[in-house]
């Protein structure tokens, strides 16, 4: 299968994306792979298979390589007399953070009829903005934490107790996110966050909670991944998330009850289906007193989850047959017709 | 000021769109415009002004105009020899329906950085579908009218009582509509609505309600239209959705009283703001008992409701120069600078 990495994108996640992109180089052993790289101009450029190291992003060499337009149907390499195709049976979408998870990217695929493995716009927007996210989850009876909303020119006021944990509503990979224990730390912190976004939530930060993830996508059938019970730390260096976003091997389910595991499952189900369809996505989950709670979805998660899943290339391309069809408007210009023939008679 | 209006695209709206394109003729006196036809495949055109009636359209016509590709920066004309860019101070998106109001305009037009007049991407999927507005007027404290969610798979029992007016949730212009006055004639209105859409929200339809819309925008400041009660048809046929689309001189105010008139601009606002931002939108609203509810938002609406203002021209153009500009991601690889002076020194 010929498959299309999208990678890079104008995203604060812009380097962690290339790092993605180079883990997928090593977890998909049989596929034929093309590298796409949006570059922070928001131009794309094709990447030879050699010289995917991180360096050539961080020199600018990567401004040599092919540059490539997106044409109704294909990515065209521009070639000094015309143009080329690129074979592409399937595009997998790896831009985390805006572009890739904001709806932009989707925008763009469905638009130039190119068939793409990664949440539609719609999806896209509810699981970019944490605000919106748990409006849907509610809309689907998956219960998410309590949450205040604050607005860039809203009164500081908390109405939630100490400790806190604050979030940009519209970034990942922890940008921007403060644990506040004391009303001495919230200026700094929403300063902080606001630095990034408009809009944050605020939600109760709970010491030890037991957090789950699990990812997954409906191919011909559902394909959930392990459950895995993540490293937590309350704060992660650059070492340890560059580790999060390069992990290629499998890790181990944790050990919960299957009843706890078939209510994980179940939630993770009704976000997925159907609005995620065309997507892999990892949900996280908390655990309080046995209830599961949402929260976070991870549109587009650091190397695809690929460590949860057994055999993540032979899913990877069970999904890229699967893909959800756009339904084919037919416009026959009967109305204006219509319209003519009655002011022809007039 | 040089407006490029984009209209047509793979909607069911795509005739009433170059109806609207036509009408923003008449309407737009001093401009320079550019029209700039997406055609049902998804290819642009540029359209001279002399040609701008719905024969060209209806007749294939169209294709023996100039194509145009998307660029960063610009959209470029296919010449012989080259290409050749337009000037656009502002694009003015008039496409109706899918394409134009589902995000993927806004999505293409954020990505190629083209300042635009349409809701934003978050703004085009909380408005384009109308199950996902409930939730958001919710979140913003705007009352809306109570419904029923029914998807394709779901079981066809109804929790409403009849009369009922079922919608499919992501199209506009009374398309699939249908009201339903008893179980006789539920199953046909359901088929009927889930040929266009895969979910449906069912209301109960109030016979005789008092409606009133308003349109706006915020510029430098707010900038509302005169509230117009519309006349109401249970169906609109052909000649009359036509006259609607292509209504180009001021109505006039509808006799309510200042206390309703406060209540409908102020639920305006808080839909409004700040998510629409960029955008000129109409709020179709319901009065119940002295209650506002928010009936419908059309993200584009016909003609850009442009009779309910006193100088839409004006106005436009004090829209172009009050823009959301795109938060600037400063990308400086300093995260893979650190993993590689980290990795050097291991």
């Amino acid at each position: 299968m010929n498959i299309a990495i999208l990678f890079g994108g104008s995203s604060f996640e812009h380097e962690i994306s290339i790092v993605s992109a180079i883990t997928m180089k090593k977890v998909l052993k049989k596929s034929q792979i093309s590298y796409l790289f949006l570059d922070k101009d928001r131009n794309f450029y094709l990447i030879e298979e050699k010289s995917m190291n991180s360096k050539l992003f961080s020199s600018g060499e990567y401004k040599k390589s092919k540059t490539i337009q997106l044409k109704q149907g294909s990515f065209s390499v521009d070639a000094l007399f015309g143009s080329k195709d690129i074979s592409v049976d399937v595009v997998l979408n790896l831009i985390h953070g805006r572009d890739g998870e904001d709806g932009k990217i989707a925008s763009l695929m469905e638009f130039y009829g190119l068939p793409f493995i990664s949440p539609r716009i719609e999806a896209s927007v509810l699981s970019y903005n944490k605000l919106y996210t748990k409006l849907y989850a509610e809309s689907v009876a998956v219960k998410s934490v309590p949450y205040q909303h604050l607005s860039k020119n809203d009164n500081r006021e908390l109405t939630l107790e100490y400790p806190v944990i604050i979030k940009p509503v519209r970034l990942g990979s922890s940008i921007g996110v403060s644990i506040v224990k004391s009303a001495d730390d919230l200026e700094y912190a929403l300063d902080v966050a606001f630095e990034f976004d408009t809009d944050l939530i605020i939600e109760p930060f709970i010491d030890g909670v037991k957090e789950y993830n699990l990812a997954g996508c409906k191919s011909n059938s559902w394909e959930l991944s392990i459950i895995e019970e993540p490293q937590k730390e309350e704060f992660l260096d650059f070492a340890k998330k560059y580790m999060d976003f390069s992990r290629d091997s499998q890790v181990h389910q944790a050990d919960i009850d299957p009843n706890l595991q078939a209510k994980i499952s179940e939630s993770f189900q009704k976000i997925y289906d159907p609005l995620f369809l065309g997507s892999i996505i990892r949900c996280d989950f908390f655990v309080i007193d046995g209830e599961v709670f949402l929260n976070e979805i991870n549109p587009i998660p650091g190397s695809m989850a690929n460590y949860l899943f057994d055999d993540f290339e032979a899913m990877l391309e069970r999904l890229a047959l699967n893909l959800p069809k756009e339904k084919k408007i037919q416009i026959d210009y009967q109305y204006i017709h219509s319209i003519q023939s009655a002011k022809g008679k007039a």
